[in-house]
């Protein structure tokens, strides 16, 4: 909104970081986040109603992962129709009922209204306890590139719902939120792939005035079921990678004279990130498919979901085209 | 929702306050609420895009008056349908902004979605920095009950928009929100009018066990220009103190030695609240037609409204006639 001044308690400026991180004193930064389940309801992303209460609350979870803040409490905003069945009421109360105790945490209170559709809110509000925090802005060039864990699964639920039209596929992230307070301890940067690997990168990219040199090839990125389900049917694995849905990981940054430590902290509780490239100087993103390596433009096609109406099947084609002419350029 | 433990940091229960108290530390306390426009929007009670703007914004920032907390933040979330026009979209904004300069307050950060049709939702974060907290509960029989303002404006202005169909009345309730901070310091108890004056009225009795006794009389309740209203078009003043919309004042309770001193502090910052009465053991509500006395029954127009299903004109019909056994039981 344009002529608004910003908070002077406020850290971060807009969309640089995945919650809003505001100073309460020397020692505390709240961390706070709103995220509406409306597009990916009305586009009949989630349909399951136990899925829609679980992703009302993982989303906004998932953002104060990316800060690092430990959750205190969530807010719900419940908008819903008249008719809507009460046993799927029920379902959409479990999934939140299970996601709020999965993160470890509470609801505070929240507003419920009537509406035309079932949509839903949450606000997830957070601490950070000694003030060192973590956004999407402070990625230095030789900067190791990190992800939380193999991605894909969140555009394969997706390609099989709104491709396959599959009903039975369920997409139930469960992002570890110990491990956004450890990268707070160690990293540069950080954002969450809830718009895809390829949007975040972006984002990182384009904050930050850096580039990215990958070491993992797509595939690597990628699930082992995803990479064998790309080769068996011929689809890239840059599609499970592009967005605009994504899988709740974390893309994170650090200084390399920090990695042997955080490795061995991550270790120590059972989490496994891998290093999947670096932080370059020179802008744009080297990737690797298979052994060779190009630099491609993910900006290509970071808008081409936008681009493409919301046309799942017209967005796949476009994503394909582009992967072509990637790969093209490899073997030219 | 059923079965979900509360955070032990949590200061209030369900509906016991107007905002969430969450404690942060022996010195502070979070004051964190949410609020949606949306049956607002569409029962056609908001339609100007500037009221909608404002509104958005000064709805949540009343529950923080009411819980005596100092505004820190917003965050918004903004749901626009695909077709909206762009200068309404600047109305809706420039509403938002000056009543978030009103509330001397800042935006954090927001979500916007694509939808149906046009529903906000403000979520207002505020700090109670001496940890002394009010909420709905804490009434005590003797205490005085006072009022922030004459009342009347938000039942007047749903009368002439819903039963009158005046499209060009203006809303712009501006709730002082040093007020909250004073009462929170002299007061047992605080709630805001948003719903009405009955509605916040039977709140206050039903959780706190205690009825009141009103030395106002009905009509002196309402701001002058609706008491003359309702005398000239025999239209009780019952009605604009019915709810379901209120005005956004305070009604707050006060043990009687704290009276004097409250006053003196109020009057120093320019504001004239006012004794209506007092809270009494026993139970129910005595009220004043003219200078007669009578206990009448609050919660029978407290669900009149989701009773008639949103039809204003049945709603209307069916005060006037609680209120024609009201006064006839005072002239039998």
């Amino acid at each position: 909104m344009a002529g608004l001044s910003r908070s002077p308690q406020q850290l971060n400026t807009l969309q640089t970081s995945d919650a809003e991180l505001v100073k309460l004193s020397d020692q505390t930064t709240l961390a706070i986040t709103i995220d509406g389940l409306i597009e990916e309801i009305a586009q009949g992303l989630y349909e399951d109603p136990y899925v829609i209460g679980w992703m009302t609350i993982i989303s906004s979870m998932s953002d104060l992962n990316a800060v690092g803040a430990k959750p205190m409490g969530v807010l719900l905003l419940e908008n819903i129709p008249k008719d809507y069945p009460e046993e799927n009421l029920i379902s959409v109360h479990q999934g939140i009922k299970d996601a709020v105790e999965y993160s470890n945490t509470f609801v505070f209170g929240g507003d419920t209204n009537q509406s035309e559709s079932l949509h839903t809110a949450s606000v997830a509000v957070g601490l950070i306890e000694d003030n060192k925090v973590i956004s999407r802005i402070g990625v230095h060039a030789d900067d190791l590139i990190l992800m939380s864990g193999k991605m894909g699964m969140g555009m394969m639920y997706a390609y099989e719902r709104l491709i396959k039209a599959n009903s039975q596929i369920k997409f139930y992230p469960k992002p570890d939120l110990r491990q956004g307070q450890l990268i707070r301890q160690f990293g540069s940067a950080c954002i969450d792939t809830s718009d895809g690997f390829f949007p975040a990168l972006c984002n990182l990219m384009e904050l930050n005035g850096v580039g990215f040199h990958l070491e993992h090839s797509l595939s690597q990125l990628v699930q082992h079921e995803i990479a064998s389900f790309c080769e068996k049917n011929s689809i890239p694995p840059s599609l499970f990678l592009a967005g605009p849905h994504g899988e709740f990981e974390l893309l994170f940054t650090m200084p390399k004279n920090k990695y042997t430590k955080f490795l061995s902290e991550a270790n120590g509780i059972g989490w496994y990130p891998e290093v999947i490239g670096q932080a370059t100087k020179r802008k744009g993103l080297v990737a690797k498919f298979g052994e060779s390596k190009f630099v491609i433009d993910p900006f290509e096609i970071s808008n081409l979901y936008e681009l493409s109406n919301g046309c799942a099947n017209d967005y796949l084609q476009d994503l394909i085209k582009i992967d072509k002419l990637w790969q093209s350029q490899i073997r030219n």
